[in-house]
C-alpha cells in the first residue's frame, strides 16, 4: 500500500506541520508494515508559478496527478501563511484540477482515505481576535473532500507561533497543549488512515 | 499622479478582470490627464514560486514594495480561480509582506486610495448552490482592507464563464445583467478613484 505524503510549509526545520505529518506517517507505516511513501515537497520544491497557466492553455494533463492517483491513501501537511491559503499548494491543486480525473461528480480520488494536517501560527478561535481570518482552511476541505472528494480527516494545530513571535509569550502554557492535543489527534488519525485504506 | 496597476488573470484575451480595470484606468487617466500607469502583470509574468521562500529566509526586502510605494493609487484586477485566490496574487503579497513598510499599526500603504475588480466565473450569490465558496474575495478585503489599509473600494462582477461553459447557457441574460452592472460600477469607483488621490 502506497501513501502520498504533500508537505507545503516553506520550512524543514522546526516545522510544526511537518511534525504532525511524521505523526501521522509513523502511525500510517506501524500499521502497514514497510509501505511506500510517496513524497512531495511542495513548499520547498515548488510548482513554478509559469506551469500552471501553461497547462491551461495547452489542456495538457499533468503528470503529477499519476503519483497522487498511484496511493492508496494520501496525508496533507499545510500551514497557514498569511491569512490565506500555501501559494505552493494553491499551485499544486490548480494544476492538478486540469486533469479531467480530477474533476466531475466522481472524480478518481473519491472515497481515497486521507488526512489533512492544518497548522496555524496564530489563534483563530471563537471570540479571538483573529476569529474570522483564517481563509484557508474552508477553502482546503471543499477541495479536498467536496470537489476531489477524498475520505477526508482533518488534524489541527494553532499558535505554533508562540516562542517565535516574543508579542505571544504570555500564550506559551496554551500553546503546548495546543500542541499536544494536536499531537494526539494527529496519533489517531494516522492510526486510523492505515485501518481506513486496508 | 500615478496609478500602480495588477492584474492576475493568467489570460490576456477574454479576461473579464482586465476589462474592467480597463475602465477604472480610463476613468483615472480621464479626470487626472495623462498620468503615469505602473503595470504588474503577476499572472503572464508571475514571482517566481522560489522567490518568497527565500526572501523569509534572507529577511530582504524586495524591491517590487517601491514599486507600489511609488504610487499615489492602486488598482488590483483579480479573478477567483478554483473558489480560491489566485495563486500569483497570493505569491504577490506573500512576498510584499516580508517587508517591514508592509506591516504593523501603520503600513506605507494606509490610506492610499485603491480599488480591487473582483471576477467569479460562477455564481455564489446567497441561496445558489455556490454559495460560501469563495474563498478569494474575503481574504484579498481583509489583506488589502485591514492588513495594508488601503482606502479600498470593490468591484464584482459575477458568472463571468457564462458563453464559456455551456452548462452555463440559461444565464446568459443573467449573465450580460451583471457585466452591464459591473462595468458602471467599474466607471463609477474610476471616477471616484481620479478624485480620491487628489
Amino acid at each position: 500500500m502506497t501513501l502520498y505524503r504533500l508537505d507545503a510549509s516553506i520550512r524543514v526545520e522546526g516545522s510544526h506541520s511537518r511534525a504532525l505529518a511524521d505523526i501521522v506517517e509513523e502511525e500510517w507505516t506501524a500499521g502497514r508494515g514497510d509501505d511506500t511513501v510517496i513524497r512531495r515537497h511542495v513548499g520547498t520544491e515548488p510548482v513554478p508559478a509559469t506551469t500552471w497557466p501553461l497547462a491551461v492553455a495547452a489542456r495538457m494533463a499533468p503528470p503529477e496527478v499519476d503519483q497522487l492517483l498511484s496511493a492508496d491513501a494520501a496525508l496533507f501537511a499545510v500551514p497557514l501563511y498569511n491569512f490565506g491559503v500555501s501559494q505552493h499548494f494553491k499551485a499544486w491543486v490548480d494544476l492538478l484540477i486540469t486533469d479531467p480525473r480530477m474533476t466531475g461528480e466522481e472524480p478518481a480520488t473519491a472515497g481515497t482515505p486521507a488526512v489533512l494536517a492544518v497548522v496555524r501560527g496564530g489563534f483563530y478561535g471563537a471570540g479571538s481576535p483573529r476569529e474570522g481570518w483564517d481563509y484557508a482552511s474552508g477553502w482546503m476541505q471543499r477541495i479536498l473532500g467536496e470537489v476531489w472528494k477524498f475520505d477526508l480527516e482533518v488534524v489541527e494545530e494553532e499558535f505554533t507561533l508562540v516562542g517565535v513571535n516574543p508579542a505571544l509569550d504570555e500564550f506559551k502554557e496554551m500553546a503546548v497543549e495546543l500542541r499536544a492535543k494536536a499531537e494526539v489527534n494527529a496519533r489517531e488519525r494516522g492510526r486510523a488512515l492505515a485501518s481506513r485504506a486496508a
